[in-house]
């Protein structure tokens, strides 16, 4: 609760206009936490996405197609797709691309950052692209600094998860952890497959730090561990059904973007079923 | 109910041994119906499997890797896959690379039948490929032919319904209009894309005809009437999480058939994306 309660004080403290306005039974709504401007929230409020390194083996165009093939509307900016030293023109044909197949991109990452200037470098980035979440992978040591960005630039800041492979913010409690007493705008991209690869809950992790996800990876694991391999949704140990019912309980409405593993030869398949699925138990559970 | 009356009668004057072995509770369970012999039934009893149709334009190979990368294990075997001339000696080869895939061949068809020499062949395939369910679409006036050959056979023949598309049943109440005098063991593939493409409702038509559906087609309509199309299940106005919650009640447990209608391009993503789909939705009803 201590976590919670800091990261609300912290909050109000910025936001006594939205407060006045939005009334007392609005006090801890997604637009208070300013995820709205993440993904704008319709039925659901969480929108099904794709994390752009599913597609890391394919250009954008081939990217495009298979969304737009697979009705799928969003998109985490990856660098493969769209290089941090991309000229402004180059973005704006970026964009273009993506609203010819409808698809808009929400987000930027995940970037791993480990100095100041891939900091700064990070940031501008997103600024010059026109969005307002980064998905990254700060250094522990870079916290303060990202901490002073988060302020400066208003964005919100979701840091990724990676289970066993990596001793940087092996899972959710880590990040909470390391970022409870920073700004409310730095929070957790929860990667519900890497988090049971740890060993951890995402169910219950998501029931616990749900205030500070700001962005989520939905993927699959054949079991906890290092051994634990991602796979297509639905065919591995998470109980998805369990983590969208509570998506729906706490009324998130950030994005809920499909990260897979999967080799070259059966990258769209695997997205396919894995979208299909997440259709599925959306359906299912209504 | 006078149809289900009827069918029961026919069907206990067949099976005087089995329902003494098996008691009064299961009068009219599914192994009773002779439905076990099309799938064993396990956890939910009934089997996602694939229609050969959805792959009509590969050959057997590249079908049975899809369906190995797609985890699926049934297919109702279709002529273009296993022509209905082929010697024992290419039966045999083709049953071998379905095992090797760990994909079993539950049933065949969809095999038109107009003439009595088409049934005999229909037959004599069915015998020859080792099933007992042939999924066909028999002109009206062979059925009196078709109920003969039933019963010297002992096989399920299930009519394949195609909407507003064709003359010949055109939805699931034509066939049972049909059949509901003849020999049980004759009965209905329920489309129900085909069957909400006509205007009817395919979970009420389940829950009417049970005792006569041998086999079903998974697949979803964008529309009702002519002008409606076949499109990945989820994605159309058919009301799946709705028909599987009554194929439960129903503890149907039969083949559910994924057959799609996607040009070759998209044939594989279409696939993955429908398997996806129902597999998310019997996740999310548990």
């Amino acid at each position: 609760m201590s976590i919670l309660m800091t990261t609300r004080r912290d909050f109000f403290s910025k936001t006594g206009k939205g407060l006045m306005v939005m009334g007392a039974s609005s006090l801890f709504s997604n637009e208070l936490l300013g995820r709205t401007n993440v993904v704008t929230a319709k039925e659901d409020g969480f929108k099904i996405s794709f994390a752009g390194f599913t597609f890391r083996d394919f250009d954008l165009d081939t990217t495009l197609e298979m969304m737009q093939k697979l009705d799928a509307h969003y998109l985490c900016i990856k660098d493969f797709h769209l290089p941090l030293t991309s000229t402004d023109e180059e973005i704006k044909t970026f964009h273009a691309k993506l609203a010819a197949k409808n698809v808009t991109g929400y987000g930027v990452g995940p970037i791993y950052m480990k100095t100041e200037t891939e900091a700064d470098q990070a940031f501008e980035y997103a600024r010059r692209v026109g969005v307002k979440l980064i998905v990254g992978v700060p250094n522990y040591e870079l916290l303060p600094y990202i901490d002073k960005k988060v302020k400066a630039y208003d964005y919100h800041y979701a840091i990724h998860i990676h289970g066993p492979d990596m001793a940087l913010y092996p899972n959710a409690a880590d990040v909470i952890n390391h970022v409870k007493d920073l700004d409310y705008r730095i929070g957790l991209c929860l990667d519900i497959a890497h988090d049971t690869r740890y060993g951890c809950d995402p169910v219950a992790d998501m029931k616990k730090y749900y205030k500070r996800v700001y962005d989520i990876h939905l993927n699959d694991a054949t079991a906890t561990g290092k051994e634990g391999r991602l796979c297509e949704l639905g065919r591995g140990i998470v109980n998805i059904p369990a983590f969208v019912r509570v998506l729906r309980q706490l009324k998130y409405n950030g994005a809920c973007s499909i990260e897979l593993n999967a080799n070259k030869q059966d990258c769209f398949t695997s997205a396919a079923e894995s979208i299909g699925y997440i259709k599925g138990v959306i359906d299912g559970l209504k």
